[in-house]
């Protein structure tokens, strides 16, 4: 059963509720399936570090989206879901243009769900440019109450 | 042997001259020594994730531009250092307000460099909110190229 | 308050019931107390790998095993705490001889616990040969169970 | 191009020379191919740890090892390319029987491969007991002296 438990519009809702920087991000969701997300995210001048590559915590604000997306498409919206770890490793140099984050669930337990997400700058070849590993903490009230 | 190899001045400059999302990070810089460095950094509501908390791309951009800071303070200004990878582990619910980063190198290599960094929430105990460990790679050039 | 929750004798008690591998190390405890545990471990030619260096997967074992420890400072005897995720550095070349292991806890929640820890060679200095960070997860029943 | 640049035969006695702890390992390498490695590990009661689940240093022992020949499918036989970061996450209680660890590279740089390995208990569904993130560093000249 891939049917995503929250629905795009359900997902920005959580993000303008609660984390404008998030709401902010001009990302595009183009997979949302149960424990399956794919986000596209153009970047441009603003978003690079010296050596014309784009910067580290854009990607790491990119990753911790879709993992916090997925984490949605398996338990509903449960906007208090939080990270507790997140581990990332830079591969190559991104270059500024369309990212795509791919992530998808390596366990869904009911107090913890862990997923991980390559990024990958879009139609170049030579493999990611990020990999990362998140933990979300599932709150007791599955985070549901405001 | 306790003096830094670079000034907040210069350290300002790289980051004006390549990374504007750092600079436009309204950080203070509290503390500069040789492999030891201390950055405070106000956040507001728009750093806020739900459960009003400051999101966690915010501190680890905070941590990350700790330890790019400390490793200068080794290495002297080098632009083209690049994390190659970084943990982070958010540990307390971080309000809003004044964040304290507080920087150290473990390990100064010739091609790599690690530091950990602890964040927390000025004037209040209960421990940090965050911890972050980060590799940074040393260009074969040492960085100094444009 | 810093008196540990748990005395030696207990902790290698934990390891005998369950934990061979652990109860196997020929470590001594140097210091146990609440948040804070210090482990020294005799390494010889059996634990190296190639460059004669301490082999990685030991030093892991010695960081576990340290937290592990200091988790049961704070919670008291608790087997069946399991390790969620860790994030071990390799900073220099560990040479056979003494290791000494200092750990401390960073968060100890009632869900998640979190520390760190510095492995060095005794004796010499030039910083530590290996940083961990570790999270445990405390079962709901407190591990208490069999 | 997919052919492994070390025999397994080649591996094992990078093993026997310089690790009798990883040789000391009861494994078997059932793929052995540029950047793609399975290796396939018997445990028993000597490997537990409370609650009768394989103990963690051994998953990391496993990871470690299946990464370290991942690393030497592409470069060949380098017996002193080292660790220099690893990143575990236990997903699910590991029994005791076989483990299978598939390996793969996110990156095979000049300096630093990076990969990947889930490891998972030979026929059980559920999904993988543990993933883990490895760094490798590649000596200057490239690990190949005594």
């Amino acid at each position: 059963m891939t049917t995503s438990r929250i629905t795009e519009e359900a997902f920005r809702q959580v993000l303008r509720d609660g984390m404008p920087s998030g709401a902010a991000l001009p990302f595009e969701v183009t997979t949302l399936e149960r424990g399956h997300v794919v986000l596209r995210l153009p970047t441009g001048t603003g978003d690079l570090r010296p050596g014309d590559t784009v910067a580290g915590p854009v990607l790491f604000a990119l990753a911790d989206l879709a993992v916090y997306a997925a984490v949605m498409t398996s338990l509903g919206p449960m906007p208090l879901a939080v990270t507790t770890d997140a581990t990332i490793h830079f591969l190559r140099r991104p270059r500024a243009g369309f990212l795509v984050a791919r992530a998808r669930l390596l366990k869904e337990g009911r107090r913890l769900v862990v997923g991980d997400v390559t990024i990958e700058n879009e139609g170049e070849e030579g493999g990611p440019v990020a990999h990362a590993v998140m933990t979300y903490s599932v709150p007791p009230d599955r985070g549901t109450a405001p």
